[in-house]
């Protein structure tokens, strides 16, 4: 018996790996988040029993009842599937879902998956490296502020991109921070919400703006140089918006 | 006439995305790096024409010449497929190829694949992000050291993962810079060989005794208390090896 924890890329069920899609066509049982969209459900065994955990980023009461049910499934299930959002080894706790599992003695194989924190700014036409522009690129997540755990001031490199995902809550906090640590309030910002679904558009701003911008999650920030590229006509969902 | 620029993932072909698996399958031209392997390249039209462009990191020469070779297939093919190593804009150049041929007026298609910056941690049962250990993720290449581009001691964070991609050959350099930095020297380092194909190995060390670790290119170096982690016996191809 094995638990498969898979990555289902950033929305687009054409985003999903071959090996992802032929697990999910194989599988018994599928546990999966809330954000995972209809055309990606639709790849799934239709003898499959599905669980929808969808939870709130945060709710540590959900994640213990998500790992017990992994381990109850494993326990009896000859093929389960776990399909996170993305990657599962990038946020989203993929790595303590296998660490539980392992302490259970189940069987744990991990297939990655295409971050949004990359995909995002493609399907925007931002490269997050650039000859000339940026060196490199950090990801992090905006609720890290709210925990204090991370003062946005060091990540403040003007050499770097920098990709915040779950970060629209808190973008005035974030710029005020990275302002604060030393970027210009000019550093360009774009916004991509709903990345890799037929609802994705992309908003360009300044740092100094994005306090103020009117964006929803989900959405991704893309803060740098960088983030003022539209390399080509590579979109073939987004729709850009101006500023209100 | 399309150029797709294609992400082909970290080397095993079932790490394709559909959409990537598709577009070979239909291409007329596929213009491939040097490192793709055999499985990826088994999967392309048989009746494409094919061009081997691979190429050393920081040859300009052989950069021209790729974009030129794009910029005539792109005039004349009705789909020419530039398959990338990784992610298209995750270093690469895709963003360089991307411009080059809008400025041409050709119409151009990104398509993201699973960078090796995150598959090679994964698939040695690290996850680049995991709580309490790694509120985020820095990749950026070893290249840029020897270009004098990035002081790694600026990016010493010991509550970020850092990957860096091509840093074999200065990781003496990087490592005694990102200890400089403030990083402690007992500070975990995996270094995966060949992520994703039949020659993937992991090796375990310190950032103190990563200088001297025998280890070859290409190959993922992967510094930060997660690089303790193997969360599951998640390989399917991975052997570890201790430091000799």
């Amino acid at each position: 018996m094995t638990v498969f924890l898979v990555g289902a890329g950033p929305g687009d069920a054409d985003l999903l790996t071959l090996r992802a899609a032929r697990l999910l066509a194989e599988a018994q049982a599928v546990v999966h988040d809330r954000l995972i969209g209809a055309d990606v459900l639709s790849l799934i065994n239709p003898d499959a029993v599905r669980y929808d955990v969808g939870k709130t980023p945060g709710q540590s009461d959900a994640q213990r009842a998500i790992n017990d049910l992994l381990v109850e499934l494993g326990g009896r299930v000859e093929r389960v599937v776990r399909l996170k959002g993305g990657d599962p080894f990038v946020f989203g706790r993929g790595g303590e879902e296998a660490e539980v599992l392992s302490s259970h003695g189940i069987d744990v194989q991990v297939v990655p998956g295409i971050t949004s924190a990359f995909a995002a700014p493609l399907l925007a036409g931002v490269p997050v490296t650039h000859r000339g522009l940026s060196h490199g690129v950090t990801v992090v997540t905006g609720s890290a502020v709210s925990g204090s755990t991370v003062n946005f001031a060091s990540l403040a490199n003007p050499d770097l991109t920098l990709v915040v995902l779950m970060g629209v809550e808190q973008r005035a906090l974030i710029a005020a921070q990275l302002i604060e640590g030393g970027l210009e309030p000019s550093t360009p910002v774009a916004v991509v919400e709903w990345a890799a679904t037929e609802r994705e558009r992309c908003l360009r701003c300044s740092l100094f703006e994005l306090g103020a911008a009117h964006v929803r999650a989900p959405a991704v920030l893309v803060i740098g140089a960088v983030a003022a590229l539209d390399v080509a006509k590579v979109r073939s969902l987004v729709a850009s918006w101006a500023l209100a």
